[in-house]
Parts: C-alpha cells; sequence; structure tokens
C-alpha cells in the first residue's frame, strides 16, 4: 500500500458507489452541526458589541436575541415550504436559478461559495477559541492550531465523508447535552436563589460604562452580528435527497428538532449570561475568556464538567466546518456543470468525490484564517451577509415557484409564508450591510460582485469553445494533402537519422533547415550528397531539399522560426510539420549538459504558430 | 533599442570580431593588474595574524615578506620560461594537460575556477574594504556595495571587455602612482628624521602583546597568509597570444615589469610601517582601517591625497576582479571543449563572449561574497590554496616539456628553473595548505576533488553520447514501415476531427483510444459508425479500429499509457505515434478551464517511453 493510500484511503471503482439514506436520528448531526454551534458564537458575537455599556448592556441582550429568535422562527416555516417543493434538495442556487433566473442563480453561488468558505473559517476558528479560554498558554498559537485542524479536516473529508458521517452524533449529542446541562443547572440556581445566583468562580468584572443608553445605530449593530446565529439553517433544504422515504416528512422533522433546540440554547445562554451578570471579553484581550466559558466556569467551577463542555464545543466546532466540506464541493460542481467555473470540479477523484472542491475549500478557508489571523469575532463582519443573501433569494425564488404553480391548493398560504421570510431576510440583510460594512462587510459586499465577474469570464469562455465544437458534422476527407515536413539538423548524427526516417514516412515534400553560424567550422553539406542524397536516389525516393541559413548573429531559434512561419504563409492550405528531435536524458541533471533550444522551439511554435503547424517529437533515448 | 541592447549593447556579427594586440604598455594594465592590486592586501594579510604579538610583531615582518619576495622571484625565471615554451598560451590547465595528463590537467582546472572566482571576490572586498576605510559609515553595507561592484563588472564584461580594456591603464598607474607616492615619500620622511618618522596622524595603537616569541607554527601562518600576495602573477603567461609580435619577448617585458613593480610595492609598504610602527586592526573592530590607510594617513594625513590614494586603490581593486572576467569564460571554454563541463560554455552570446562562463562565475563570486559576508580577511586562507596549486602543476609541466624536448639548447638550466619553481610552489603549497587548514583552507580542500568528480561525471555523460553518436553511416532506409498511429479521443469534436485527419496522412494503421470512464453517460459508439466510419468506406479510405477502454477507477491517463506501452511491445520493429490533440487558449489563465491531461500524457511518454514512440502534437488554436 502506498503513501497516498494509507492517507486517503485506497481508490473506489464508480460500481462501489453506495446510495446511503439517513433516518431523523443521523440527519440532525450532519445537517445541524453547522446550524446548532452557532449557539457557541452567536450570542457573543452580540454581546461583544455591548462591550461599551458594560453592565448596562445586559438589559438588551435578552430582547436582541429575542428579535433574532423570532426571525429564524420565520425563516424556519419558509424553509418547511422548500423541503416540501424540492424533495430533491432545494439549494439557494437550484432554486434562485430555476425561478429567479440566472443572474440570481450566479448571486446565490457567489453568496454561497463565500458562506461555505466562512463556515469553515468561522467554525474552525471559534473551536480553537473554545479551546484557547480553557486553556489560556495555547492562545498564541491560535493561528497554527486552526491551519492544523482544517489540514486533518481535509484529509478526514479527501478520504469520504460516508466512512466518518456515524462518527458525528456523538460530538453533537455531547455539545447540546453539556450545554443543556448548563442551562439546566444554571437556571435551577437561578430559582433557587431569586433571581441571584451566586457564580461558583466570579466572572471578570465587566469594562467600564462609556455609553449609557443604547443608540438605534448601536441596536443595528447587535442585531446584525447576532445573526450569525442562523447560519447553517438551510443544511437541511439541500440535503434532503439524503433522507429515507417519506425524504420531505423526515426532512422536515429533522429540521424542527434543529430549530427548537438551537432556540432553547440561544435563548438560555443569553438569558443565564444576564442572570450571572457575564458580559463579553475584548477578544484581544490576552487574559480573553468566550462568553460560553466563562458562564460554564460560573454554573459549574473549572471542574471535569467545564473541561468536558469546552471540549464538546471545541470538538462540535471543529466538525461543524465539516458541513462546508460536504456541501461546497457539491455546490461547485452543480455551478461547474453550468459552465460558471472551471470543469475540473466535476472530476470525481480517487474516493468518488469532488475531490477539487476539497481542495479549493481548503485553500480559501486556510487563506481566510490567515488573513484574519484565526480570530472568529473579525470574521463574523464577514459571515451572514453570504448565508442572508443566500436565504433572501432562496426565499424570493420560491414566492416565484407557487406563483408558477397555479394549480397547488394553499398555495397562497405558501407564498405567504415564504415572501414573509423573503421580506424578513431581506430587510436583515440590508441592516447586516449597514450596520456591518465598515467592520468587514464590505469585504463581502466587494468579493460577491468579483467572484460573479469571474463566473461569467469562465461562462464567455466555455460558450465560445462550445460554439467552436458544437455541431459536429461528420468527417470531412477533403483536402486531404501531405503535410510540408521541416526538419531542423544542426549535424548528421543518429537522431538526424532518425527524423528523417520518420519525415520520408509522413510525405514526399521535406525541407531539412540547418542553420549555420559563422562560429562552426563547416556546414551541412559535405556529408549531404554522400550519406544522405546518394541512399534516397538509389533507393528512388524523394530528396529533401537542404535549406540552409546563415545566421550572422549566431541565433538559431530566430531564424528557423521566421523559416517555418514564411514557408507556412507561403503556402496556404498547407500544414507543415515540424520534426523535432529530442534527446531524453537518464537523469534529470543531464538537461543541464544539452541546450534546452528543442524546447525553447517547441514552446514558439505553440505562441507564435497557428492551426496548420504541427510538432512531431522524436525522442531519443540515451 | 530594446532594454537589452542598452544594457549590453546591440549583437555583434560574428565577421566583426576584431584580433586586436597589444603592447606592454597596455598589457601591464590588462594582465598585472590582479597581481599589482595584491599589494594592497597581502602584507595585511600577514601582518593580522601577527595582531597578538602587539608591537613586537612588528620585529618579524620584514623578513616574512622578504621570503614571499624570494619565492616571487624565482616564480618569475620559471614563467618566463613558459612563456617563451607556450607562445600561444600556457595556462596551467593547458601545460598540465599537455604534459602531465588529464587528471592533473583536472586537478588544475578545478584549482584555476576556484582561483579566478575567489580573485574576484577578493578583489571585490579588499576594494570595499578601501572604501569603508575612508568612509567607515559605509562598513555596515559592506557586502551590498560588494554586490553592487560585482554586478557593475558583469554587465561591463557581458558588453566585452575590449571596448573597456583602454579604461584600465589610468587606473592601474594611478594606484601604482599614489603608492610609490606614498611609498617615496614616507621613505624620505624616515630617512630625514633618523629613523624616526612622526606620523601626520597618530596610528592607531598596537594591540596589547600576547604572544612574545613566533613560533615556527605562527610564523608559517604567517608566510602562508602573506602569499595571497602573490597570486596573479600567471596571468601574463595565460594571455601570449594577445601581444604583437614579438609575441614572447615582449609577454617576457611585460612580466619583468610587473614583477619589479610588485617587489617594490611590497617591500616599501612593509618596511614602511614598520618604521612607522603600523599595526593591522581585527577587521571585525568597528573603527576598522586597512594598514595601507593607516599608512597613508600617517605620511600625507586625511588630506586630499589620502582620498586619491584610497579611491585609486578600491578601483583598482575592483578592476583587478576584472581579471578573473577575462579569464574565467575562456578557461569554462577549454575544459568544456574536453568535454569536461557543459557544452553551454562553448556558444558565444550577442557580444561574441562566452557569455556563460560570465554568468557561471557572476553567480559563483556572489554565493562566495554572501557566505563570507564580504570580508577579505575570511577568504583569504582560501585564496592561495588553487593559485599555488596551478603554479606547481604549471611548473611541473614545464619540467616535463623540457624532458621531451631533448634536442632544445639549455634545457637542463630549463629544467632547473622550473624545477626549482615547482619544488618552491609545491613546499608553499603544503604550508599554506597546514597553516591555514583550519581557517578555511579544508573548504578549497574539499572543493577541488569535489569539481574533479563532476567534471568527470559531465565527460562520462557526454563520452557515452558521443560513443552513440559516433561513425555516422549514410542513410539507412531498411525497414521504412510506417507508424502504428494512436489518437486518443474524448468525443467527437473538431480538435478530434483534425487529429483524425492527420492520423490518416501517416499511416494505414490507427487506433484510435477511448477511455470510457463508468461516470459518463455515453461512449463514443454511436457517433463512430456514422460521422467516422460512413465517410471513410465511401472514400475507400481505411477505417481505424475504435479501442474502447473501461476505466473502474476513472482514471484516465494510466489505462492509456498501459495500452500504447503494451502495443509497442505486441508489436517489435513498429514505431508508434501517439497523436495529442492539444488546446491552445489565448490567455494564460484560460489553462485553468481545461484539464492539463495532454501535458501529463506527453510527459509520461517521454519518460516511460522508448525509442520507437513518437509524439505528435495537434494544436488547436481557440
Amino acid at each position: 500500500m502506498s503513501f497516498t493510500d494509507v492517507l486517503f484511503g485506497r481508490p473506489l471503482a464508480t460500481s462501489e458507489e453506495r446510495a446511503e439514506h439517513i433516518g431523523v436520528a443521523a440527519g440532525i448531526p450532519i445537517f445541524g452541526l453547522d446550524a446548532l454551534t452557532s449557539a457557541a458564537y452567536g450570542p457573543e458575537a452580540a454581546m461583544t458589541l455591548l462591550i461599551p455599556m458594560g453592565i448596562v448592556g445586559l438589559d438588551y441582550i435578552v430582547p436582541v436575541i429575542t428579535a433574532i429568535l423570532t426571525l429564524l422562527v420565520i425563516v424556519y416555516f419558509s424553509y418547511r415550504q422548500t423541503i416540501a417543493a424540492y424533495p430533491s434538495g432545494g439549494g439557494s442556487y437550484t432554486v434562485a436559478t430555476e425561478n429567479l433566473g440566472e443572474g440570481a442563480g450566479l448571486l446565490a453561488a457567489a453568496a454561497l461559495m463565500i458562506d461555505y468558505i466562512l463556515t469553515a473559517a468561522v467554525g474552525i476558528s471559534a473551536g480553537v477559541t473554545a479551546l484557547t479560554s480553557a486553556v489560556p498558554d495555547l492562545h498564541r498559537h491560535r493561528l497554527a492550531i486552526c491551519l492544523v485542524i482544517l489540514a486533518i479536516l481535509a484529509v478526514i473529508n479527501l478520504r469520504g465523508v460516508k466512512d466518518t458521517g456515524a462518527a458525528f452524533i456523538i460530538p453533537t449529542f455531547l455539545f447540546v447535552g453539556t450545554l443543556l446541562a448548563v442551562i439546566g443547572v444554571g437556571t435551577y440556581r437561578v430559582w433557587a436563589s431569586g433571581g441571584h445566583p451566586i457564580p461558583l468562580a466570579p466572572p471578570p468584572p465587566p469594562g467600564p460604562v462609556l455609553v449609557r443608553y443604547l443608540s438605534i445605530w448601536l441596536l443595528l449593530k447587535t442585531f446584525a452580528s447576532g445573526c450569525a446565529a442562523m447560519t447553517g439553517v438551510e443544511a437541511v433544504s439541500n440535503g434532503v435527497m439524503a433522507f429515507e422515504e417519506p425524504r420531505a416528512k423526515r426532512a422536515q422533522r429533522t429540521l424542527t428538532i434543529i430549530v427548537v433546540t438551537l432556540i432553547v440554547l440561544l435563548f438560555g445562554i443569553t438569558w443565564l449570561s444576564k442572570a450571572y451578570g457575564i458580559t463579553a471579553m475584548e477578544p484581544e484581550a490576552h487574559n480573553y475568556q468566550s462568553v460560553l466559558s466563562i458562564l460554564t466556569t460560573a454554573v459549574f467551577g473549572r471542574g471535569w464538567v467545564y473541561f468536558l463542555t469546552m471540549g464538546s464545543v471545541l470538538l462540535a466546532l471543529s466538525l461543524s466546518a465539516n458541513t462546508a466540506f460536504a456541501d461546497f464541493p457539491r455546490l461547485a460542481r452543480a455551478i461547474s456543470v453550468h459552465d460558471y467555473l472551471p470543469h475540473v470540479f466535476t472530476i470525481r477523484g480517487r474516493r468518488l468525490l469532488y475531490s477539487h472542491g476539497v481542495y479549493a475549500l481548503t485553500g480559501f478557508t486556510a487563506l481566510i484564517l490567515i488573513l484574519f489571523g484565526g480570530v472568529t469575532d473579525k470574521l463574523i463582519p464577514l459571515y451572514a451577509i453570504g448565508a442572508f443573501l443566500a436565504f433572501t433569494l432562496s426565499q424570493a425564488g420560491m414566492v416565484v415557484h407557487w406563483l408558477k404553480m397555479d394549480k397547488h391548493p394553499g398555495r397562497m398560504w405558501h407564498m405567504f409564508v415564504n415572501g414573509f421570510g423573503a421580506v424578513a431576510t431581506g430587510i436583515t440583510l440590508i441592516v447586516v450591510l449597514i450596520a456591518k460594512f465598515r467592520a468587514g462587510a464590505w469585504v463581502t459586499a466587494l468579493l460577491i460582485p468579483t467572484m460573479i465577474v469571474l463566473m461569467m469570464v469562465v461562462k464567455r469562455h466555455y460558450t465560445r469553445v462550445k460554439r467552436e465544437m458544437k455541431d459536429m458534422t461528420p468527417l470531412s476527407l477533403t483536402n486531404l494533402e501531405q503535410p510540408l515536413v521541416v526538419i531542423p539538423m544542426a549535424r548528421w548524427d543518429r537522431i538526424a537519422e532518425k527524423a528523417l526516417r520518420f519525415g520520408l514516412l509522413m510525405s514526399k515534400e521535406l525541407k531539412v533547415v540547418h542553420v549555420h553560424s559563422d562560429d562552426e567550422p563547416a556546414g551541412l553539406e559535405q556529408e549531404w550528397e554522400d550519406k544522405i542524397v546518394a541512399p534516397l536516389k538509389k533507393e528512388g525516393l524523394p530528396v529533401p531539399e537542404l535549406v540552409t541559413i546563415s545566421s550572422t548573429y549566431r541565433f538559431i531559434i530566430n531564424p528557423l522560426m521566421d523559416y517555418i512561419l514564411e514557408l507556412e504563409q507561403s503556402n496556404p492550405g498547407r500544414k507543415v510539420a515540424v520534426l523535432l528531435p529530442e534527446l531524453v536524458v537518464r537523469h534529470w541533471w543531464e538537461n543541464a549538459l544539452h541546450n534546452q533550444r528543442v524546447q525553447l522551439l517547441k514552446l514558439l511554435l505553440l505562441v507564435k504558430g497557428n492551426q496548420r503547424i504541427v510538432v512531431v517529437n522524436i525522442p531519443w533515448y540515451l
């Protein structure tokens, strides 16, 4: 077994593909992890904005989260309908393209690709934040840890996610379970203490109150940041195909459980933070801890429960990045099938995966992590734009979908739900864009049109190629004329003989071109008659023309190129075959001992040549 | 005029070569600069070893230099004879190869190449030392200044040294003139003051006396370091061809003047240093000044004469590196003609120079300067080995030369002179090697055998190639059979059509190979009959065989390679021509939109293929 086999698994035959279908219990970890783990960073993203308000900020956090949860419920009902309408998978790209046209599809495609890259980056960096909250010494190695986790995820996903699908169940339930335990025990303590629980370890004191009243602007920013908690909700609608029949029902049930759990987690964490008087810390602070870490410490102290909780958060967040690895390659393939991305994304690798999608996602995620130093809070402003743009386009597409389905019972109601969802997410999108524009949303706002332009350039290229290739007529056999064969020859040796023999097979019209540098003592003439012309005449074969070009400046390539291009131009319609004898050495370093003119000539013929110039490599193995 | 033309001059036609011959006055700067400028660093190299003796060391410096001058006189007489015996140029490589055999020749070649590289490095770094002695602020930019001067020299030499040859005369006479002025005025002051001259500026105080008596070991080291003063003496013997007739006489006269001047400079500087009580300074000291700088200050003060002297030293030393640029490319060519170096060294560039020799020298000199930080004193231990090895081999070769000339009058006397020279330089070589082994001579001692091994490997390669190519018989026309043509075809499109049309011209036996991945919906079969077979049958042309290979693991390249190699093996004696249709894009980035399988296949066919497999590129321009 080779190293590649050990690392990535043996190649899988196409016939080995298994259509595995999953139930609700497996569906929750696979499609829900991304959404559920938003609970780990969503509340904190909102609370970070309230740091300047110090202890006063706590009065506002519960209402803000309640608004976000309301939006989540709207989106939930909206996606329930999408699942029912697109049982074969209703990702935003598909829904937008089918109902709103190519333009909207491209917008959704760009938004989703950015969203997936950020999902991977935010998942990993938030996981590492959980780790460094528990072990502060690791704080300065944050970026390196992020990249190692990314590499592990890439390898796992190149092996194929199906092998590891089952492994998701335990971390997901551990994550949900420990967080529910924190919320449950915490709530009991609040109740038992009459609303004034005593933390087992005191949380860090809140910062000074710099701002006393919440301005509309700060409110919007807080809401916009908190919306990061909603990302990942669309995942189930992409993957309906993966469920057992009745697909739509099971998918809907999965979505319901995910959303209800998410609401409990989000509300619980926020409400408890307020009850314990916990505020967010500046992420750049040297003793930085996440809100979740402070809260868990307050409820359970720094015992084994704390480390179990933090460990499960780290694990779940890292694995949540896996949602991106599962979906991005499929999305890239779907876009590539429509000619908007390089076709390489449609090729299935050794493990039956669209491996180039994995490569691209890994590369871009690493880039993002490095550019932003692996700091979650710097990534959040870029994040929600893509998700909400995709939400909006998907819901808007659904409205058009119902419009077309004029015989569907209850379509007005469906239209209303999806329309309401579209409007709500659309407004949120605008709020997020405005509120977080300067903090980083401008990056996404610039990236999306750039990506659309790139995709259109790719499409134009493929369209041109297809136009040139389309409507294949039967093989045309007119004008089948022998090519003019050009053989550059420096001296008469075995390589030259091999090329000449091959040339004689190809055509009756041969031109042997000898570039004679004034430097060299003798040309080819003296051997020409004896060694070449005489045997040919004896056999009655056509004699090649010897073209001797004198090179004043000792250049070899230029005169040859000029001759070939001139020959091609003065013989319109004829093909010109250039026979290039090539020395193949045994060791790479031996190339340094031979001039590389043939390589240069090949390159020049390709660049300056045209349809009628064909290069024939005659290898000579030493 | 292009940028290249401005920088390196317009290309020169081979016919523009002029045979310029020079007289004694021009010969002194061109061939003597390297030797004469040794006066600038030779005495200091010896005096640096005596630093631990402080003021006591001054008692020993004059005797050491006297010993070196004696050796110089012996070498002088020895080289006079070489010039007479080899009027067409008697470099060490030539003399050693002709008289002592290839092995000794290789030893001389390796020694000389290292010597030239070090000549360039030491010349430049010693020049920069003169500069930084005058302007101490530049001390920390030493390496950068060295590299800039190297780059300037490389460009000048790529333009052609003949244009600049005349420019050497003034710096040389300025260098000799200013130093003679320092020595003359200084000697007068010594005489006028009765042996106790008062320096115009006091020299830095000598270091503490750490060692009171000169051990044999320290004496040997001092002598060995001072021998750097003798490098460059062989230059005239290399260049006898450049002189006007009577060549040998003029060359001998030139050598005489150079050696006499060198003796005066070396002795003068050393004796005056003692008289003024000047000791060398640690080269790493922050206020470091060269001995020459201290001496000139002592004699003339820091006026314009000082700066003129230092300026002329800088200029002359930098130009002395030029000796290496003049000789190295010629030496590399001579070795390359004997197949011991890549043949590229025999190609003359746009300005009729062996430009690859200039590239190689520049590269290695830059490497040496960087590795040793541009510090002259670190380079000196490496230096003299190469020169003295070349001296010894050259003289020893001359002894054999005279042995063979059994009718030459006075050959016994000649043999004695050269033999004495060989023994003297040979002993010095051993002394230098032992004395400076740990200080850096081991580097040279390691490099020389390494280079010899490399040269032998190169020779073996060329010998093998020549063996395969030699004894060219007339063109063999037996067994001229049409090749088997293999056309890999993914689908029926215009590129495939072009390849097939070309294939039909080449042979009657065509194999169209279609690798069918289980992934893809349909094979080529359906179009095959209608679009390809039907038209061919109608025209009565041979129908290609369609070979469909099913690929279980979706690999395309491997099955194709396997098929081609199998076809080649099952048809012994037949040529197999593989026609590879290649898409040529308009912009380089468009390559990312097409898979690069053709490039990979081409590479594999070259690596795994053999004499009978020929690759034909059919380009398709989009």
